[in-house]
């Protein structure tokens, strides 16, 4: 059996973000040379999140309108007492999940013609990190 | 190590439906013949999603109502733009999630007594797939 | 390729209560011996969730409230006609997610620096079991 393990890191320019990554685990794939396994992408963080969905701007704009209503901003979280004001980044964080299981067949990500894969940036400009780990062979 | 693969395609013949998924993953489990391992299955759409619940009727239409409430059809998302009036298949599959992992253990999944698995079709009446991949021994 | 199963039995003394898994998890794993892997931590019923994210008791409580609104307990879910009265516990299930895939690297969990593993009863005052299964080398 193989594994092999990278760890992404991004700071994005804001606060709330949406990174394509689907290229770059291509990428790591390739440097991992499994044909048959299973890459987990997962963020470090409990502020962030990572899922499959549509590359698509609209959606896009849909998702963080949605995230607003049902994890809104507020300031009256109990998290909050600590000092933090990212209370909604935690709860968005629960709802889209922070980890992808993505199955590998033949060499390559083995997604739906509309599949990718993004890191959802809830509580961003600063260093933050995704691990990507492969176990096959 | 060995691994599994197989295709699902479903073309239900309502918008929404979920689909009893267990039955079909123990007869790939037994053609593929692991005792121990993980199976992965994952919904291969962006407006579907598959998850583990009761198989009861009455949960079932109250999980339809819920999602009816948390990501509603709507005429106005902006993923419309693209001629698309699915947006909210697409926040559906965020929510419950397009995948589970299924632990196998000793030749059979290892389920709790009432969890059983469901494909989640958010916008059907087209082929759709799921992807279940099992790696083990 | 290693493999090591261990079932988790809880009965919390409240209907609702967040149990921390992570130190319980890292004794597994040293009992696995396992390197390089993947540990799955996935509850075995239909009203409890584990998820990851903050040891935080404000952000604990935020959890709660939030899932108070975004999943109510009420009596006139569909699924009480079978006796239930937890069908607010089924949706919370699906909305955090009854699962966790945690990856092993150099023999430890490899989490981010806040990042903790959770079991969250929604349904409690009864026996209930969370597998864990780690499959490596």
């Amino acid at each position: 059996m193989k594994s092999h393990t990278e760890y992404l890191t991004y700071e994005t320019k804001k606060k709330r973000e949406l990174v394509h990554l689907t290229p770059t685990l291509e990428a790591i794939l390739a440097r991992a040379s499994v044909q048959e396994g299973f890459m987990l992408v997962s963020a470090m963080h409990i502020t962030a999140g990572v899922f499959v969905n549509d590359n698509e701007s609209g959606l896009h704009e849909d998702i963080w309108a949605w995230l607003d209503v049902l994890a809104p901003f507020k300031r009256d979280y109990h998290h909050h007492r600590t000092g933090e004001d990212n209370g909604d980044a935690h709860l968005r964080s629960l709802l889209v999940h922070h980890e992808v299981m993505v199955p590998v067949t033949k060499g390559a990500l083995d997604l739906g013609p509309w599949q990718q894969v993004f890191y959802a940036e809830f509580d961003g400009q600063r260093r933050k990190r995704v691990i990507v780990k492969i176990m096959g062979e």
